[in-house]
């Protein structure tokens, strides 16, 4: 044990059967947070503490260490899941505290930070759940430190710059606009704002007195003359508020008939959301939220928030929210908890600067676990394509989490839904179910490997699970490539429970890393690098691009955007755009109806059909169960 | 110097011309809040820092402190004002770094937390100004610890339920919805969730078993039957988003025609605003929260979020939230940024928690400054009306802030307004239109006085003033009645500047207090009380009610609510309704064109005429200048 953090400490008097996620979260006093710091060798000055059991952590520590090793990398997907979830966190918790809390390693834990929507809505908390949970889960699960809300705030004052801006152009002459754009000061002279400058230099205008510009140059330089139906960026709320999926704004007496119909996403689908979890410092974040694209202009140039003047005051809302959150698991091991954009029309991995962090931090013998959203076949080839290559940092290894139940769904079993009691294939040993559902875990192990990275798969076990269809997989895995294939209980057991895994995770590590193979090259044509990750990781037969999906890709590449790595925008429940063909679908045709862009993140999102980027709320949502004792302060209720 | 808090240090080398705010906020280094903490008494857990230099102050410290003495509690009002505001933030801060800082006194400053909006449209911060700040400024006007971001969270989320509830209520059967409701365990047997029983109360059903209902008592108990015209709780954002004032939501598909037309408030416009201001404790704020009416019945019940089955779930978003924000002055004394609701629609003050908190830590020879929004004929009768009423506290002493600029606005001097240079009137001495002026400001010490409080007038200094100009002030002041009245140069000069305004305060604070003398009696009729504030606060003639106006009193009457208080929703700019009435206006009849409920808050607030609740942006925002340096972290452009 010398090597781990001193703040580790076992759980113990684990209880049966295992009590509900609040009340293990409540029954174990957090450490507290400065501690934690203090452990990982944060110094007083790169900690700000958000109360007694979060903090944030400044990015100046990368600078410091910066002549430090990089510890291993471990990334953590799935297996196609079933609707339930199969234990993706929480595995990535448990294996952190096998190998912090019983294995002696310096662990960090990189999780994203889920949406407060579905806490209120059906869905419920995130941390983790049973032995294997982030702490506090009440605050995991609510504000955390204010980094969605300060998204939301960054989003929406775009929002209402696109609308405002259009609403000025179209209510005043360009004389007006230039007037006010640029006022008088005291002594008659004019200047431009910083930002100004940017747009001057994109429209060719190398000029820094407002008095030199032509006639013309005045003109196109107050015009953003934006397109309304060309107008990507749309408004955000935190809430699972379907009543605003279409709306239409502007119907105000003061908005003088500049209606336009419109929608709002939940605030973790911002593309202010992925351009956090991708950037690598302030600086960049400062770029990336500049160069975001949030329409066209009636010429077909692409509009920007900086084109709009907006770029530094996004920045400033978001400083504080680049910082990684600190917390940690329940056995003391610490987490960063940080960004968490979707995993379909985004890329679904938590931020890189957190990754970067932590690797450090643990130094070359640590390691560090990052989650990657959904699937394999989505998060993990995000992860690859699109989150390493902005990072420049390579896994040694990747965990692949399955579980019997979602192997027998795609052997044949019959459907698995929230709600309504298992059937009977699930509760009972059925070897040919798993045996077929392999299919599926093959898949994800080969297009692991053929990334370049080892595959361990943790086969996370459930009351149900036999120990011949567990042995069965396990078999199976290994035929089938994996590095190793083990079962895991963290979920009853804690880190106990997850160190044969976090063994295998260990010497995995030891071999040597091999460069990472991207699916495809980022000077490919878009076109391309769809039909790249559609054949070789989805494997479907051929892409099918809609007329619009290739109207916008003509567009966006003659915008000068052909060269960003692509996001497809699919179910997580197939390897196919069609959710109920399970297994190891092949020879389907890849329909892709939309492409849309996020330049700023940087990459195209091609659409394999209707993304929903706002739940409802069901007739008995969550937040009847949720209130507090007045008294004590303690939440009940949240699960 | 001995009894004043251990933090306090005088401003040095002060410049002149005196910098712009920012400048100078940057110019000092805040020390560290927990320091501050520690100098006013704070135990370590009763204070959670917010990185280095904000905290939440838990209100435990209430329960520890109890039989510890209140401190002197003076408001600080202000005079009807010009549109380019008369300084009274700058003045509570500058009085508090004198009594601090130059007159030895354990003292508090207590103001409201700006909304994020105007930060980035035109109007800048508002952490006071010149050498009388909160710093650091750019955290005090940008998220701070998340308060506004809660509520806004928690508003969308009841808003979202509205929606959703009655969509729901529209396609499905009584008997669907009980089951949903109350969903079975898996022995079949139901159970209400506890905020249920809440509803059950009201109906009048008296029955913890859901099995055990009649369907007309289901049918009762399922069905808010909410009449979509009735609804007046809206969406909130925290941007200057004009768009949004009027909407249609509800176009999706997956909405089914269920449209609706509505529109977004600017966040610190919501109820729960004001709920936060007014709360005493964590339980008064789950049951404040509980009891906000969203609406009317098509029977005529007024249905609350406790109907809605989420009082509990607001409360938990808000349980942070509730915790004043520990900040500190450029002299080292500590701040409390707390709450911020309008004073139109709601009552314009800074929390009752953080003032309670306040008394208790300054204790008894002590001084707490609370400011009040607005001119005194609004922020200062809300704050005896209804925000003394709901906390019990009396005032020892107002300070009412005044400028010559406004007094001369007053006497008939040309319009003043933003963004155009100041007439001649206001920049050369001109003794008639001061004196004039003092019509105004004479009403205002006589309403106070009225209320039973001492009145110290500050005249705060501009540049243009004239010896003589100041000198008949302060003559006519006194005359009215002042207890005092005097020149305070605290923005160029810092606490020095306010030294004798702080020694006038001091004297008035030595007298004995007097009751509150309320405006009206609770049981007085809703009719009557308004005609009390017009009568004697504003010197109307009379009111006008509009049938509508008649008719909603008539309903809240009838639902229960006649015993509230009043919050009148009215200009600033006049004593009357009508902005352009300067001076001291009488025989106006005073227009209520409509009347609303807060009934969490715990007011009724009639209007008169139209409020704009959210504002929009400017051709050329003030997020133009605003960035930051990527290498420091150090923003740039906000003022």
């Amino acid at each position: 044990m010398a090597s781990s953090w001193r703040t580790v400490r076992k759980l113990e008097k684990l209880q049966k059967p295992v009590p509900s996620d609040i009340e293990i979260a409540q029954s174990i006093e957090p450490l507290s947070i400065k501690e934690i710091g203090d452990a990982i060798g944060l110094k007083d000055d790169e900690i700000d503490l958000y109360g007694p059991s979060k903090a944030k952590v400044h990015l100046s520590v990368l600078e410091r260490l910066k002549t430090r090793d990089d510890g291993n990398y471990i990334v953590v997907g799935g297996i196609t899941p079933t609707p339930l979830g199969e234990g993706k966190s929480t595995t990535t918790v448990g294996l952190s505290q096998s190998l912090g809390a019983h294995l002696g390693k310096k662990v960090f834990t990189c999780v994203r930070q889920p949406s407060q929507g579905p806490t209120f809505g059906i869905k419920g908390g995130a941390a983790g759940g049973g032995y294997s949970q982030v702490i506090p889960m009440e605050e995991f699960n609510l504000h955390l430190t204010g980094d969605i809300h300060a998204i939301g705030a960054a989003n929406n004052l775009l929002a209402a710059a696109i609308d405002t801006r259009m609403f000025h152009e179209a209510t005043q002459s360009d004389e007006a606009l230039f007037r006010r754009l640029c006022p008088p000061n005291k002594d008659g002279s004019r200047r431009f704002a910083p930002v100004m400058l940017r747009r001057l230099e994109k429209l060719g205008i190398h000029k820094n007195d407002p008095n030199e510009l032509t006639t013309e140059e005045r003109s196109k330089f107050v015009r953003l003359d934006i397109d309304p139906d060309t107008i990507t960026f749309r408004r955000v709320v935190d809430v699972n508020d379907r009543f605003l999926r279409k709306i239409t704004i502007g119907q105000g007496e003061t908005e003088k008939g500049h209606e336009r119909v419109t929608g709002f996403d939940i605030t973790v689908a911002s593309e202010i959301m992925a351009v956090l979890a991708l950037s690598t410092s302030l600086r960049d974040m400062r770029e990336r939220l500049g160069r975001m694209v949030v329409g066209t202009s009636k010429g077909g140039e692409a509009i920007t928030a900086d084109d709009l003047g907006i770029g530094g005051a996004l920045t400033v809302l978001m400083k504080d929210a680049i910082m990684p959150n600190l917390m940690q698991t329940l056995e003391g091991t610490p987490v960063f908890v940080h960004a968490g954009p979707f995993a379909n029309i985004a890329h679904g991995n938590s931020s890189v600067v957190a990754d970067m962090l932590a690797l450090k931090l643990v130094g070359n013998d640590g390691y560090v676990l990052t989650e990657a959203g959904f699937g394999a076949d989505i998060g993990l080839e995000k992860f690859v394509n699109i989150k390493c290559r902005a990072s420049g940092l390579v896994p040694n290894c990747a965990v692949i989490v399955a579980t019997i139940r979602a192997l027998k769904m795609h052997g044949g079993g019959p459907q698995v839904s929230a709600g309504t009691p298992l059937p009977h294939e699930y509760t009972q040993e059925n070897l040919q179910l798993v045996e077929n559902g392999m299919c599926n875990l093959r898949r994800h192990i080969a297009n692991t490997r053929a990334f370049g990275i080892p595959v361990v798969v943790a086969l996370n076990k459930f009351q149900y699970d036999t120990d011949a269809e567990i042995q069965l997989v396990i078999k199976r895995c290994k035929e089938a490539g994996a590095f190793d294939a083990v079962l895991a209980d963290h979920w009853a057991q804690g880190g106990q429970g997850a160190i044969e895994l976090g063994q295998a995770v260990i010497r995995a590590c030891q071999a040597a890393k091999t460069p990472l193979r991207f699916s495809y090259a980022l000077d490919d044509s878009l076109i391309e690098k769809v039909k790249a990750i559609a054949k070789n990781v989805y494997k479907a037969k051929d892409v099918e691009f809609s007329e619009d999906a290739k109207r916008k890709i003509e567009r966006y590449q003659s915008q000068g955007f052909g060269n960003l790595p692509v996001c497809v925008a699919k179910t997580q429940y197939s390897f196919s755009a069609d959710a109920s063909l399970k297994g190891a679908p092949e020879n389907f045709i890849l329909p892709i109806k939309d492409v849309r862009l996020s330049a700023g993140a940087g990459f195209i999102y091609p659409l394999c059909g209707e993304m929903q980027t706002i739940p409802g709320l069901p007739t008995r949502p969550a937040y009847y169960e949720i209130d507090l004792d007045p008294e004590t302060g303690k939440i009940v209720g949240l699960s």
